[in-house]
């Protein structure tokens, strides 16, 4: 019963901080999304094709969740986009407060996007309000066409599917379909685009979702 | 500081718990391992195709640790093996209690080898002890060569790394000496042993491990 207590006023205290950084992110005119995903789905690639394609990169920035190393900022900074690596340690996600020190620390003048990508593990991160507009899933075909009914909370709670690295598809049992079957059993409805590097598919399509995604709750607030 | 005294109060509490089983499983001459993987890094697979080849089945026992679903059990109770689900709910790991809780329910007469597939995240199930022997870890070649150094808790505590889907190493980018040497930068020595199952390879090696394994704990304890 206490330790139930004490999770309970972890995610109040949690949940308070992603509310001031809503807040922050609105007055300024920023639109946050929280990119979530298991390991090596493919979601620091996803941001380095995809946000050359959205706006000019000085409206970006990008805060990369990694328990170890700032290869991932690193990264994405040689593509010229603004990039703070968050180091957690050990802790297996995100939380609101992480967010709000690092917006301490940026320019945010003239941004109109923020995007954040998470520690790669399907499951915490789902848990935790970082102060987002929109949670995007990242899953990639060799994970498997069955993950959205084994891991589902990440895919009810995001606004978009990422299904990454689909010309590996002849060589795995992935099928299309029963993913999509399977993602609408647990989020009917949701948005699933399509994505290949090797195939250079689907990122003007996730640049398209973010840009209308931002104009859509700029004009609903 | 409220909160890191829960949070070591609970990693005490999950050590004792640990240290029952541990003895527990010693007494009935059972040896365990935790497998501990990405979702979709083929840990379920890999029992499948490891256990048959590793003793009679009557003297294996698997619990699937999963947060919805029970079709991993049922895929291992498929073939023929005794597999019990853990369901998690929203848990990101297998705490030392639900083996606990799950032993208690089970037969262990006769038994040799207790199988753990933990929850699917690189991050979390490295934390706490469950009484395992040894912890697998399993990575699958389209999560990238460089997750030892982005994960290394789960490869530091790993007394074995499997490194599974190398038929996909033509289609990705993964390198297996660049893979060898990340590891060996965070786990000196570490045994790696790699696996197909297209290729239908290294499963009897992965076999060969777990029975030198129970022999040398055995003749040590």
């Amino acid at each position: 019963m206490t330790e139930i207590k004490v999770v309970e006023n972890i995610m109040k205290l949690n949940d308070s901080v992603a509310a001031e950084v809503r807040a922050l992110l609105a007055e300024r005119g920023v639109f946050a999304v929280n990119l979530i995903g298991s390991p090596g789905s493919g979601k620091t690639t996803l941001l380095e094709r995809v946000l050359p394609k959205l706006a000019p990169l000085s409206e970006m920035l990008v805060l990369e969740g990694d328990i170890a190393t700032t290869r991932d900022a690193e990264r994405i900074a040689a593509g010229g986009i603004e990039a703070v690596q968050i180091t957690t340690g050990n802790a297996c996600h995100i939380a609101a407060h992480l967010i709000k020190r690092s917006l301490a620390q940026c320019d945010l003048s003239g941004r109109k996007y923020l995007l954040v990508e998470n520690v790669g593990n399907l499951v915490c991160p789902a848990e935790f309000d970082i102060g987002e507009h929109a949670k995007i899933v990242v899953l990639s075909v060799p994970e498997g066409d069955d993950k959205p009914l084994k891991y589902p909370l990440v895919f009810q709670t995001s606004a978009l599917c990422v299904l990454t690295k689909i010309d590996l598809v002849p060589y795995t049992d992935f099928s299309i379909a029963r993913f999509k079957q399977n993602v609408e059993a647990v989020h009917p409805g949701m948005t699933i685009i399509q994505t290949s590097l090797r195939q250079e598919g689907g990122f003007e399509e996730v640049a398209g979702w973010l840009r209308s995604e931002r104009t859509r709750l700029g004009a609903a607030a």
